[in-house]
């Protein structure tokens, strides 16, 4: 790897053309049809490298990351697995005056390869982390808390799936202005005045990425890919917990750029001394024009005020919302909420927290069913999916940080317990903290904007909300995604009406809408190419992955024009 | 004219498709070409109405301008033409209370109609604004003080070609996602898993236009037009100088939504009461959430760190440079600044104000000149150009405001003068301030950050600024756009080297460029569908006219996925 702005090219551009071209025209066929599509398959054993990505992972372990960046001032890390390992790998820490310039300084040639060849070159760069996916389940998996499956698929193929997408929709935008254009004005008599226009996609500069802890992939690679594709230099702040998957992916990156023929230097890892809040730090440098955040409300709310400088693309908090008024599959709807609720034991951001139900009951293809049954029977449902301990532990998760356990402890206080959590061992990590959710009945028709469920409860927590009506629940639901936000809604009827309803409340609020399901889709997951995920238009982010508005203001057209 | 949400349609869907989707389709192809395109002829005589457009507007001064809005709770206005007339037209002033939630309520239809028909009742529209073209030249002339020809082609066909190309933007947006799709994934030997998916563009909420003195339509329509065809209601808060142009329009507006069976509330106007300020009590109400603004840049950036809720597309001040290297169309070059310079007395937002000239001179086709003999030719193309005054008054325009004639009164005190401002009589409006442009020389060879030459000088003032190079000059163009902004950048040189290098400042600084004009095309106009209006990436404006970045953001998509 070389900070040599002119390396020798080791990638010939035609190879990735060749490479590469075919994926990219079926993505981009995809984002117009949002048929089902995936160039990389979601089962582990598509992958042939099980015990060599494992292997991988733990040579990782205990070490320095190095990736021969400019400007690393010292080496900083203290990730600790919430399954109960310390990684113990150490970071280069930058110095942002020696880093942001020389990132700014390898944008002009990165530029001039125009919008093909750098979609060719995230493509590879995509290829490459794919083929290193089992590696990056374990890291994924010990940084995040998700059980392995789940770190595979959502860390790996679904991550790179989203990553795709972001070059896909950026690749598009920037070619829909030609390269060039003959003007030809005609005068009457005169002769005609005949223009030679030049258009450029020209970069914004300096894209800050600042991670997750708990989708370090998933939720990084859309802007990443994003500002790489349309130009800029990216500079991933990775969350401190969470810093080896995007280091892997940085090193990849860097690879790959420089063997293209580009500096690596167009992708940099900043990763943060304990306590040193880097983030803020990057966020107001005038080099950094792109910013893009998955976390609090606070952080974002603060990035959206102060980082003007920049466009600010943020997905913050949000309280997703089921609506329960009838269904036609009783036990489908509870096997498919129980699953909602445990998957990764609730810490997504598409997890339901409040599920609305009628006092007077709903009805099911079994015959009426009360509020307290539905609660119940929904308990029981949870309860059998995950009674074995060890299909618990690949559905469930580890606990990812303290604020998730002090939440859970605190929930049996908020009202009474329907279904309460429990510790599940993990057999491979006596150290990990894994819990089943809890479901906690409250009572939603006595209007209280300070009730606990109008806020969100981030982790294994459920409030099964009794409501007057399935109308007082229309309201709720509106009232909830236009104060809170939501990243979700799921919505059970058998009603046509109340089906319009719904759609009508999430079209005024904005806010993306689950019909239904009873099988195997989840309102917690969104599949890229298909899904938008969230939808930018309510508190919860102001960004959706990903349309037209993620990409399109990351760069900027610049003409020229001469007479021709 | 009615506001009841559910009038009897009078223009039926089907018709409206007839008349407009071969000019829809024509658009969207001229926006990919970026050819040469209008549908709207820009020469008066190719529209019959001269007179009649001329009593029309002659019948509306000293009259109520009747909208039949919601909410009107006093009548106000005081126009005086920058050509000596007080026009004497009150407008309905709005209580927001009233009048937002109406506007709000009338969305959900608008919204349901889809991406296409709105494109149609906005062509609609258009096309009827283009039919009452001679009516808006004398408005728009007698607002913004520009000469009559200007009025009618720069707030007629020109301003409508913009707007034309919003909708054209706004449409191909809004439809690059399908109205629905089956998603279908494999499960192996299972079934696979099968959704049906419907996507709506839904609107953000109330767009806000806040116009301006000196291009009431053409700066106007862009944002109304992008707001309306996404789905969104608008209201337009006109500059108090120049209400006519626009409350014409939205007049137009209403009448069309209405025959169309939509509620007139889609578009409503605000005419504020005299110092009322009344832009910032309505940018900051939380119904409005898109905001298009051209103005000073104290208020935009006002816009920008406030209007937290909206989307903000501002256009605020710049400083354009001209760097003048060599040229081999000498007297081309002379005559081409000489008409930039005059046009509208300099009043355009691109107007080039500096132009940068080697102090030893450049080399032309006429052997080499000075600085001196550049400065001294340059004045007398601009006298040669102005010294009819017939001719004079076509090309020229009426001084705007006070704060002009100020600033112009005050160049002489700036610099040596090569080119003395000149007043002009007009035949027909005796009260008119017509002047031609002031030329006034600066040493630019010494750095000093608060030189006169480093601020926007709005108005007829130009400056003739010597540097010791062209090295020089690009350097001092780099860092005026940086800091300054600039809507427009010319550039003269016979050298492919300078080319370049003035090309790689406008790509690095974000810039759009124009080389060597010496014909019938200036520095200072751009053509819709093929030219960039602004860029977005420097600080002179944070959007450009069109692209696909000046629409995403104004709709969001909500997706409805359920078991197909």
């Amino acid at each position: 790897m070389s900070a040599d702005p002119s390396p020798v090219s080791t990638i010939e551009p035609a190879p990735l053309l060749e490479r590469h071209r075919g994926t990219l025209d079926k993505a981009l066929d995809a984002i117009r049809t949002r048929a089902y599509w995936t160039p990389y398959p979601e089962h582990p054993k598509a992958y042939a490298d099980a015990e060599e990505g494992r292997a991988a992972f733990e040579a990782l372990l205990g070490h320095r990351f190095a990736l021969d960046q400019p400007g690393t001032d010292e080496w900083t890390g203290g990730e600790r697995s919430p399954y109960g390992i310390e990684l113990g790998v150490t970071y280069p820490h930058p110095d942002p005056d020696v880093l942001l310039p020389a990132m700014r300084a390898a944008m002009p040639r990165w530029r001039d390869a125009g919008p093909e060849a750098r979609a060719m070159v995230c493509l590879e760069i995509l290829a490459r982390i794919n083929a290193r996916t089992h590696e990056f389940a374990h890291a994924v998996m010990h940084t995040s808390g998700q059980a392995f499956t789940m770190a595979f698929q959502a860390g790996g193929p679904h991550a790179q799936d989203r990553g795709l997408e972001a070059v896909a929709y950026a690749y598009v935008e920037q070619v829909r202005t030609p390269d060039s254009a003959e003007w030809i004005k005609p005068q009457g008599k005169r002769d005609p005045i005949n223009l030679r226009k030049t258009f450029t996609a020209v970069p914004r500069g300096i894209g800050l990425v600042i991670g997750c802890n708990t989708f370090p992939t998933w939720n990084g690679y859309p802007g990443l890919f994003a500002s790489l594709a349309t130009g800029n230099a990216v500079l991933v702040k990775p969350h401190p917990r969470a810093v080896l998957p995007l280091a892997l992916t940085v090193g990849i990156a860097r690879d790959v750029l420089s063997e293209a023929g580009f500096s690596p230097d167009l992708v940099c890892l900043a990763a943060d001394r304990p306590g040193e809040g880097l983030a803020k730090t990057l966020a107001l440098r005038p080099e950094v024009r792109i910013i893009d955040y998955t976390g609090s409300t606070g952080f974002g709310d603060w990035l959206e005020a102060n980082a003007r400088q920049a466009q600010v693309f943020t997905e913050k908090a949000g309280v997703n919302t089921v609506v329960v008024d009838s269904t036609d599959d009783y036990r489908g709807m509870l096997a498919n909420l129980a699953f909602s609720l445990s998957l990764y034991s609730g810490q997504m951001c598409t997890t339901p927290q409040n599920l609305l139900i009628p006092r007077h009951g709903i009805t099911t293809d079994q015959g009426p069913r009360t509020y307290d049954e539905v609660v119940a029977d929904l308990a029981a449902a949870v309860d059998g999916l995950l009674g074995d301990d060890a299909r618990a532990n690949a559905l469930l998760g580890a606990l990812v940080n303290p604020e998730v356990k002090a939440r859970l402890d605190a929930a049996p206080g908020i009202g009474e317990v329907a279904l309460a959590s429990r510790k599940v061992s993990h057999p491979d990590f006596p150290g990990a903290t894994v819990r089943t959710p809890v479901l906690v009945k409250l009572d939603g028709a006595k209007p209280d904007p300070e009730a606990a469920y109008l806020s969100e409860c981030f982790g294994p927590v459920a409030f099964a909300v009794t409501v007057d009506s399935t109308e007082d629940a229309l309201e709720l639901l509106g009232r909830t995604i236009r104060d809170k936000g939501a990243m979700t809604v799921g919505g059970y009827t058998t009603s046509a009406e109340v089906e319009r309803r719904l759609e009508e409340v999430c079209w005024e609020e904005c806010a993306q809408l689950s019909l239904n399901l009873t099988g195997g889709v989840y309102v917690n997951q969104t599949a890229a190419f298909s899904d938008f995920h969230g939808s930018g238009g309510n508190p919860a982010a102001n960004a959706a992955l990903c349309d037209g508005a993620f990409v399109a203001s990351r760069f900027r057209m610049v003409e020229v024009r001469r007479p021709a």
